[in-house]
């Protein structure tokens, strides 16, 4: 990294690629996993703020922050459904990490390769935690964006190896079967989510439209399954019927943002669920035995950005991965801002 | 500006100080005041979130967004007083505008240099409203980065030619009569606080420590002078006697922040203020009368920063003065982000 003040690090989304790729996905998804789960094992340390949210007819824009005393982040992500008809990504993300000591960004960094990361990077996580022992088959109901990032996640951190892909849109399964082709995947095509979660140990639902549609039932959920429930993610959005919620054992990452913002805002407002990091830190038991129905309620939350920014700088250094951002004004005399854009004319 | 989608136009420090010298200082500035009373006169439209804050022992780091309902700002700002000792900026920022209706960043920039120049405007904004008519000589107490800002903002947009210049540091006040020499001011450095505000018309306090010290007394407040506050901008931060804050009339950015972060925290909660936008917007009374003392009690708000960024923006276009910078992932088909990850390979 540079010591000239002024420059801030920065990956473009060029560079984040080829980042990734010289890492390996799976690679990369280990290590930012384990990186989660360090943070998550020291929750307490974390300034966890609600996220700060502009909402518009068309959707939402977020400053999500968070410090752990040390190094401060925070994402900036929007959230606009409508977006894929003009060609834009529904979710768009950039995001920095900061010095707490000294106010200054030590990272700027595209966020929405990264977001999708960590968020099957977590997802992940979750399942190590509360997926039947031994899962090797996992169904995934809706394909778009997200779905080979959850199903590369799952091989390197669960051992799923065996994939049943299902979306009201053919293509997008036909998409996500090509783009895995090469990672090793017995993969299977579905006629309806009923066929999907057939014979599955997980099921993992990511389905991308801002409403409340049931995209499971609840005769569809066997025992001893896990829902991995990815796609209901905000006011209004959810995937599941509420009936396969009382039927779960509920874990979640932050319930506050949860209860707003998740699968379980269908649910009373004291109904029991399972902060997620407890089970990870050892103070509550996860999967208990193999007939109980574990759910991972996600929603993304600013302490997993935080970890993907902490784990992205930690690989950064001494790479061409990055940048040279002039970014902050740096004047020999810190005084004298004016002198030094004065000096700037020719 | 491109039409790329995954490109977002970037002014860096040093673009921003070619622009900014390539349009005039002054210009510049006038321009800025421009756009900040035209948001100030549409004040309702405005979005006002208190300022995210994270603070720690040694400062603290603030989010301040806003929208107008159609564009989205927010600047990111650090406020660490023992910066200067290692050679950095107190104050260091950098600024996004964005598109509500899909959420995409549509300028991102450096806003150390920025915000010392809307802050400028914004002071002089205010005392187009508040000065005694026909001021012409200024005492500026506090000679650090803010006050050539200060002085240039008040020549263009007040008409100040004479400049009475007070620090207890006097190599920063030799620095600010040299960086002004050149527009044409007549300069006096003074002794002291007493020598300073001697037949001034208006007296801008601008120092920087984090404390509340007291850098003018009751005594040294003479009717029907103005006084611009900048520099007692955070909670436990003032720089004026109470005594001086119960003879004046009392004008402010946004009430609720002010009282917590401006001089006025050392008043009753319900001491009387005037939200500047009311006198821009023809709603309230700024200087009444001769005799009468005001006060523009100046913390920054995010609707000078929102200004800032949409007169930034205005200006850009078709110039050299920013680069593309490649922040959004933008695959062909936005449901297949994964495969543009792949494609990024060799």
């Amino acid at each position: 990294m540079s010591v000239q003040l002024n420059v801030v690090p920065f990956v473009s989304v060029d560079k984040m690629m080829k980042l990734v790729l010289a890492i390996g996905i799976e690679r990369f998804l280990s290590e930012l996993a384990a990186t989660i789960e360090e943070d998550f094992r020291r929750w307490h340390v974390f300034d966890k703020q609600p996220r700060v949210a502009s909402h518009s007819a068309d959707g939402v824009i977020e400053l999500m922050p968070t410090s752990d005393g040390t190094t401060y982040g925070f994402k900036y992500v929007n959230g606009h459904p409508k977006n894929a008809h003009s060609g834009r990504q529904t979710v768009a993300a950039f995001g920095v990490l900061a010095d707490v000591g000294n106010g200054y960004p030590m990272l700027l960094t595209e966020m929405t390769i990264l977001t999708a990361l960590r968020t099957a990077a977590m997802s992940a996580v979750a399942a190590r935690h509360l997926a039947p022992k031994g899962a090797r088959t996992m169904a995934i109901i809706g394909n778009g964006a997200q779905a080979e990032f959850q199903a590369l996640a799952f091989k390197a951190l669960v051992g799923i190896d065996s994939l049943r892909l299902y979306d009201i849109d053919a293509s997008a399964s036909a998409k996500c079967r090509r783009n895995l082709g090469r990672f090793g995947f017995d993969i299977r095509l579905c006629s309806g989510a009923a066929d999907a979660v057939e014979g599955a140990d997980i099921v993992t639902t990511a389905t991308a439209d801002k409403q409340s549609a049931t995209i499971l039932t609840d005769n569809l959920v066997g025992p001893g399954i896990h829902i991995n429930a990815v796609g209901g993610d905000c006011p209004g959005k959810t995937e599941l019927h509420p009936d396969i919620l009382r039927r779960s054992d509920i874990f979640v990452e932050y319930a506050p943002q949860t209860r707003l913002e998740g699968e379980i805002q269908q649910l009373p407002a004291d109904h029991p669920v399972t902060e997620l990091w407890r089970v990870i830190a050892g103070e509550a038991t996860g999967r208990r035995d193999g007939r109980q129905i574990t759910l991972f309620d996600s929603v993304g939350f600013a302490v997993e950005d935080f970890s993907a920014l902490r784990y992205l700088r930690s690989v950064l250094a001494g790479t061409r991965f990055f940048e040279d951002l002039d970014l902050l004004a740096d004047p020999d005399d810190p005084r004298d801002l004016f002198g030094m854009l004065l000096r700037a004319g020719p």
